[in-house]
C-alpha cells in the first residue's frame, strides 16, 4: 500500500486538474440543450478510463443517455466488484445564487465548487484514481472491478432497469459498492447497508356531479374533503402507526446492535430542528428518530388539492378531492402487496357516499445488506486506515431506485460508502466537496480494493 | 280588489313590454365596464315610479353603486311596509349557452328568457305594477310603502349596510317585505321565514421552514396535511354534530309544527339525488333532510391545499397547508361568539409541532320570524286568493346578507315571498321566469297591498 499511497499523495495536482475538466462538462441529464454535452463527458470518462489500463470501456447507449461500462478482470482468486457511480449532474439553475460559474470548478476555504463535484463526479472519480494508482505502482489490480457510470441518475435511471437486465452476465460479480451517497458526519467514514423502499398512491373521491353550494347544501351533502380528512386521519392511530391490515408483517425489526450504533452516532436532534425550523418530531411511539427515519416504514401526504383555494370565500361544497402520499418502505415489505394492501383499506374506508378512486404504484423496494455480512468488516478496516477513524454504520430513509435494479437483477450485496460530506448541496446551488475529502476518496478507494482482495464469497 | 285585478289583467301586454325595457339594461354590478348602464337602470327605474305616483323618488348615491327609493305615505291608520329588490344582475357570461341574448328578453314556451328576468327584475317589478294598479284605479295605495330597490345584491350589498345604518329613520317600517327568493316548486306559493347565518374561517398550518424531503424526513417530520386532516376530522363527531364547545348553546330548536310543516312539503329526495348526481345524503343524526337544509347548523370545508398537486409524483413533505371552511348558523347563535370559539377550538386541536392561523369573521346573522307573528296569517291569505292554493312556510339554507343589515338596523319582521319559480337558472345561463308567474305576481303584490291594510303591528 505504501507505493500506492505515495503515488496518490504525490499525484494530487494533477488528480484535481482531471476532476475539474470532468466537471466543466454541463452533464445536466434533464436538459434536451445538454444531449451532446452529457455524451461528450462520456466520451472524455471512457477515454480516460482506457488510457490507465482498464479494458472493454465502452460507451454503451440507452434509449437515453449513454452507460459507460469498463472492467479489469484478471485477478484470479480474487472476487469482482461492481462499481456503480453517474456522471450525469443537476440542473444548475438557479443561476444567480451560485457564487462561482457552476462549471467553472472553484476552491475556496477547502471547498471545491462546481455542479456535480459531490454528486457524484468527486466519488466515481475516486475510485478511478485509485485504480490508476494501481495500474502505474503494480501493473494490476488487487481484485477484479467492473465499472459502471451511468448518465442518468438525476432523471430516475430510466434506462438502467433494462440495461441491467439485458447485460446480466456481463455486470455479474460477487458485491457492489456505490459511492454517491453522503457520509453522517463531515469526514466520518460512513457504511451506509440500507435504504427504504417507495410506494406512491392517488386518492380521488367524487361525491356529486358539480359543485353545490353550501347554503342550499350544507348539513346533508357529503364533503369530498370532509371524508378525505376522515381517511387520511384514518391511516395512523395514536401511536403514529399506520393503520393498513397487515401492514408490519413483513417489517424487519430492528436488532440490538443496530439499535445501539444509532443511538451512538453523533447526532444532534436539536441542531437538525432548527435547521428545518421545526418544533417537534413526531412520529411511531418507541423509537427514536434515526430509527424512524431510516428502518421503520413512513406515511406522507404529499399533496392535498379540491374546492376552493384562491383568495377570499367561497361558499361552495366541492364536487372532488384528490390527495398524493407516498409510502416508505422497509425491509422485507414487498411494495406490490403494500400497494394492494393501501388500495383496498383506502377503498373500505371510503363511505357510500363518495366514488374513491386509488391509484398509484411501485416506487421501488428497500434494501437491506445484512449487518453480519463478511464483507462489512473488510470495507470498514479499509476505511477505518483511509480516515484514521472507526467508520459508522447508517442506513438511509430515502429510496434509491438503482438498489432496486441492482438488487432485483444481480442478487448482490450493495455496499454504500459515502465521500461526500454531508450539507454538500448536492441539488441546490454552490454544490461543493471538501477538496481534502476527495484525496481521501481516493486512498478510501484504494483500501478497499486492497482489503477485498482477501474476501472469499461464498 | 276586482278593478286592480281587472286593471292588471288588461294591462298585461304594456307591463310585460315595461319589464322587457327593465331587463334590457345591462345592470351587472360586478363589471366595470357596465358602471353607465347600472346607474341608466336606476334612473329608468326611479323615472317610471316617479310617473306612478310615488313620491320622495331618489336616485340615492353611494360608493359604489345607487340606491332606487321611493315611497308613498298617505295610508292613515295603515301598517308601513318596506319592499325590498334588486335591479343589478349577475354577469351573463358565459354568453355562448345562451340560446337567446341575455338582454334581449325572448319567451320561449312560456317561459321569458332574459339576465335579471327572475332575480330579481321579475320579481320587485311586480309590486310595482300592483302599486300602478292602485294609482290608476283609486289614486291610492291600501298601506303605507317604502320601496328600496339596490343595485350591489349581487355583489355582496356593500354599501347597503352602512346606508341602511344611516337611514335608519327614513326607511323605518312594520315589516320589511322581500322578494328575492324562490316558490319551493313552481306555481306553489312560499313564505319564506327564516335564513342561516355564516361564518367563514381559514385555518393556515406551518411546520418547518421549508418543504421536506419524505425520504430523509418521513416518519418523525409532522405533516401539516396530516394535521390539518386529522382537525378537520375532528371538527364532527360520528353523529355528525359539530364539536366546537358550546356550539349548539343558542341554537333554537324546531317546534313540532315546524317539523310537520316541513314534513308535508311536496320533496322528492331521491329526484334531488339524481338532479346534483350524489349517492347519498348524510349529516346530522335524528333530523330530516329539509331539517338539515334549513333550521340546523352546517360545516363545510370549501377548499385544502397543500404540497404537490400536480401531474405524478412528489416526495414531499409540505411545509404549509391550508384549508377554507363555512359554518352556516341558525337562530339564535352569535356569529361572532361561534367564530371565536372556532378558532379557540382549532388552535387547541393543532399539536405543539404545528404553527396555527385561524382567520375570519362573520358572513351574517341567522333570521327567523317566529311563525306566531300576527303578520303571517295575512301574507297567507293574500297569496292564497292569488295563486288558489294554501302557500307553504319555508326556510332558506342559504344567507341573505341584507337581512342581517335590516333586522340589525331596522328590529322589523321580514317575510320573504318568492316569487319565481325554483331552477330558474338565477346565476346561470338562460335565467328565465315563467312568464305567467309574472301575471300572478303582480296580483300577489296587489293582494297583499289590500290584505296588510288590517293588520295592526303592536
Ligand atoms: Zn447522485
Ligand atoms: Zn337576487
Amino acid at each position: 500500500m505504501e507505493h500506492i499511497l505515495n503515488y496518490l499523495r504525490t499525484h494530487r495536482r494533477q488528480h484535481l486538474a482531471q476532476l475539474f475538466e470532468l466537471t466543466r462538462f454541463p452533464s445536466v441529464s434533464t436538459a434536451a440543450e445538454h444531449v451532446e454535452d452529457v455524451a461528450r463527458c462520456a466520451r472524455f470518462l471512457a477515454d480516460h478510463l482506457q488510457s490507465l489500463g482498464l479494458t472493454r470501456v465502452e460507451v454503451m447507449p440507452t434509449p437515453g443517455h449513454p452507460i459507460v461500462y469498463a472492467e479489469w478482470l484478471e485477478a484470479s482468486n480474487a472476487p469482482t466488484i461492481l462499481i456503480y457511480g453517474h456522471y450525469d449532474v443537476q440542473p444548475p439553475e438557479p443561476l444567480e445564487l451560485w457564487n462561482s460559474p457552476p462549471f467553472e470548478p472553484q476552491i475556496r476555504e477547502g471547498e471545491i465548487y462546481a455542479r456535480g463535484i459531490a454528486d457524484d463526479k468527486g466519488q466515481f472519480f475516486a475510485y478511478v484514481k485509485a485504480m490508476e494508482a494501481y495500474f502505474t505502482e503494480k501493473g494490476a489490480l488487487p481484485i477484479n472491478v467492473k465499472l459502471l457510470i451511468e448518465g442518468e441518475e438525476e432523471i430516475g435511471s430510466e434506462n438502467l432497469h433494462a440495461f441491467v437486465q439485458e447485460h446480466r452476465a456481463l455486470l455479474n460479480a460477487d458485491a457492489i459498492l456505490l459511492s454517491d451517497t453522503s457520509m453522517f458526519a463531515p469526514g466520518l467514514p460512513t457504511i451506509c447497508y440500507g435504504t427504504r423502499g417507495l410506494v406512491h398512491c392517488q386518492i380521488d373521491l367524487e361525491t356529486a356531479a358539480t359543485d353545490l353550494h353550501s347554503g342550499a347544501f350544507g348539513g346533508f351533502a357529503p364533503n369530498p374533503i370532509h371524508i378525505l380528512a376522515e381517511m387520511i386521519a384514518a391511516l395512523k392511530d395514536k401511536d403514529g402507526r399506520i393503520t393498513i391490515p397487515d401492514f408490519y408483517e413483513d417489517v424487519a425489526e430492528l436488532t440490538p446492535k443496530e439499535q445501539a450504533q444509532f443511538a451512538a452516532l453523533p447526532y444532534d436532534e436539536e441542531a437538525l430542528k432548527r435547521e428545518i425550523g421545526m418544533e417537534e418530531f413526531i412520529g411511531e411511539t418507541g423509537f427514536s428518530t434515526l430509527e424512524k427515519r431510516w428502518a421503520r416504514p413512513a406515511l406522507d401526504v404529499n399533496g392535498i388539492l379540491g374546492g376552493f383555494t384562491g383568495t377570499g370565500t367561497k361558499t361552495v361544497i366541492p364536487a372532488k378531492a384528490m390527495a398524493k402520499f407516498t409510502i416508505r418502505l422497509v425491509p422485507y415489505q414487498d411494495p406490490e402487496k403494500v400497494f394492494n394492501a393501501a388500495k383496498a383499506y383506502l377503498e373500505q374506508l371510503a363511505p357510500a357516499a363518495a366514488k374513491v378512486s386509488v391509484t398509484g404504484g411501485v416506487g421501488g423496494s428497500a434494501y437491506l445488506t445484512p449487518l453480519e455480512h463478511p464483507i462489512l468488516p473488510l470495507i470498514a478496516k479499509a476505511l477505518q486506515q483511509a480516515y484514521h477513524q472507526e467508520p459508522v454504520f447508517t442506513r438511509t430513509g430515502g429510496t434509491i431506485g438503482v438498489l432496486s435494479t441492482f438488487s432485483e437483477a444481480l442478487h448482490l450485496p450493495i455496499i454504500m460508502v459515502g465521500m461526500a460530506q454531508p450539507n454538500d448541496n448536492a441539488h441546490a446551488p454552490n454544490e461543493h466537496l471538501t477538496e481534502e475529502l476527495f484525496y481521501q476518496g481516493a486512498e478510501a478507494a484504494a483500501y478497499l480494493l486492497h482489503e477485498l482482495k482477501t474476501w472469499k464469497p461464498a
